[in-house]
């Protein structure tokens, strides 16, 4: 309050300043580009890529995809419209979808393959490059929140399975039962992908047109990036992983690199993809790297490494990403991904098929 | 044995067809040149960074790390010599510093705070980016053999605490008892840093001068990386982590992109160093990034990341790396690191203090 108090007053002091001074073109230059950069924010998000096609969705099942959809961008939005963090905005946005069934993160995890469900989940501060993650929670309601929690009040990074759970029970966070994050339709998918491997069935060919929800067992995170009003960049990755998984395995949400990156002096992104070969590409750090090291724009970093260097290695999924001139982009190479964008002109574009 | 006979008969049909002609120069130089490829091959390793100074050494603690740090890289160097793959080399030369109870690996690994050793480990072959880790294991007597195993024999790249197990058992892995992994000084060390903490002390000021091995709570950790006679990098990282780790928290060490990287187009890191810092910034792929997209040497690109970049973020440590032309580098910003390296043409470093 005292801070606000005396920028006021100093404000107040240059504005009696110059009253009487004729507009100079430099000083007017100089003021709107000020007033463009803190006009430049926005949010982009995605709640999973794969084999999403139109001729297997329902249009009361798309409806519900895009009305959640919506709903979770303009949570970010309005955070950022008034002059919130990014970080804020990624977690609120994030905390939308991790509490929709619809996607695979919180409530609507899928499960493994022992019948359970193990969340991961990432967030990293392009401002100061600070981190937080969890992997193998099965508790937290909002694996997002205890992520920042790890990042800003424990020493470390990344915290996993019980180990976590003791942090966040230290930290307050509820506890919720199992049967929280049961969903009938994840739990048949399971069971499918199970039934799909007893009969030697490549997974792909059988489970890509039964599940009416995401329809590849690897594929299924949401995440956001945003920029907001003080030119800070964030985001945030959750997932309940890869249906069927075993041995508490590890997939790139996550990993900071991998599944979630952000940098002030480039960009914000979230991946969401086969996990295994978003860490061996390291994607998200890729992306910032490019633009940092080798001049590419977002978009072009973006189309390098989901288009060409991912596919090469045999994976796909896609990224969404803002750079910290606002602008976004949603770059996947499977047949869709859910996503969602919006500009700091209000535009709002939300999508799920490839065009 | 049938595509070995049939290359045996290939090339002594060149080699008879070939036999009356007259040298070609430019011939020549193509043999020369890959020649001198294939007899470019070498190792480097670390034992981990930290608070090591000559006055906290006794001379006989200091003739022992040497020993098993040169007994380790000759191990790796002799399986280069004899043509064998970067991967074996790295593994081999790993195991001889995780079976020492000097180092922070496999046996003499460090306590965790309910005074269990949790295991990470982590692999990346370069010559296809294909990757393993395994993190919080407990009863792996070598844990960079399960990261090379969840590369070569499981779908994933990262498996974690008993489902890592798990699939050790499947895998046939041997389960140690916990006793294997204990030693006296390790486990004073966290009684120490207990201590310290009751009473308010720093951790660096109270640990650096008692701990007689790795002066530092948060540091230690083994390492190489190889690249052998058929141009293929590797590199692995082994370690048990930080003394007195509470919630299952996971460094650097089994992260790719942070504690391994490895890529045949630029070069192969293993990271030790306080594993926050060292997630955060992506350290082991901004090296390989800032060489690959900005055209600096492994050297300029090494000292950018470990004398600039970690500290500015408020970490330490160091890494070694060997870039794709055998060029080696062991660069920190610590008291010490325990590390050595040899060349194609046998020349041994073995050091510990900065200079």
């Amino acid at each position: 309050m005292k801070k606000i108090a005396i920028l006021t007053f100093v404000g107040f002091f240059f504005y009696a300043c110059n009253l009487k001074k004729e507009p100079n073109p430099e000083e007017f230059f100089t003021k709107k580009a000020k007033e463009e950069q803190i006009s430049n924010f926005g949010i982009v998000i995605h709640g999973g890529a794969g084999t999403i096609l139109k001729e297997n969705m329902s249009d009361s099942l798309e409806a519900a995809y895009k009305k959640i959809l919506e709903i979770a961008i303009k949570t970010g939005y309005e955070i950022l419209e008034n002059g919130g963090s990014s970080l804020d905005a990624i977690a609120k946005t994030i905390n939308v979808m991790e509490d929709s069934p619809l996607f695979n993160a919180g409530k609507g995890a899928v499960f493994t393959n022992q019948g359970t469900n193990e969340l991961d989940a990432s967030v990293m501060d392009g401002s100061n490059l600070d981190a937080g993650a969890v992997s193998g929670v099965k508790k937290i309601k909002n694996p997002i929140n205890l992520a920042i929690k790890v990042m800003t009040h424990s020493p470390h990074v990344m915290l996993s399975g019980e180990g976590a759970e003791q942090f966040a029970l230290e930290q307050g966070f509820e506890f919720m039962d199992s049967s929280y994050f049961y969903t009938e339709s994840r739990f048949q998918s399971l069971q499918k992908i199970k039934e799909a491997k007893k009969s030697s069935l490549t997974h792909d060919a059988k489970s890509a047109f039964e599940d009416p929800y995401i329809k590849d067992y690897k594929f299924g995170t949401v995440g956001a990036a945003a920029l907001d009003k003080h030119g800070n960049l964030a985001a945030g990755t959750s997932t309940g992983g890869m249906t069927n998984k075993k041995w508490n395995r590890i997939g790139d949400a996550p990993i900071i690199g991998a599944g979630t990156y952000a940098n002030n002096a480039t960009c914000a992104v979230s991946s969401t993809g086969w996990g295994e070969f978003f860490i061996r590409a390291v994607v998200a750090h890729d992306i910032s790297a490019l633009m940092e090291y080798k001049g590419m724009t977002l978009k072009e970093a973006a189309v390098d490494v989901i288009q060409k260097k991912v596919p090469a290695l045999g994976g796909d999924g896609g990224i969404i990403a803002i750079d910290k001139g606002g602008n976004m982009v949603m770059e996947f190479n499977t047949e869709g991904m859910y996503r969602a964008s919006m500009n700091a002109k209000g535009e709002l574009v939300i999508a799920i098929y490839k065009d």
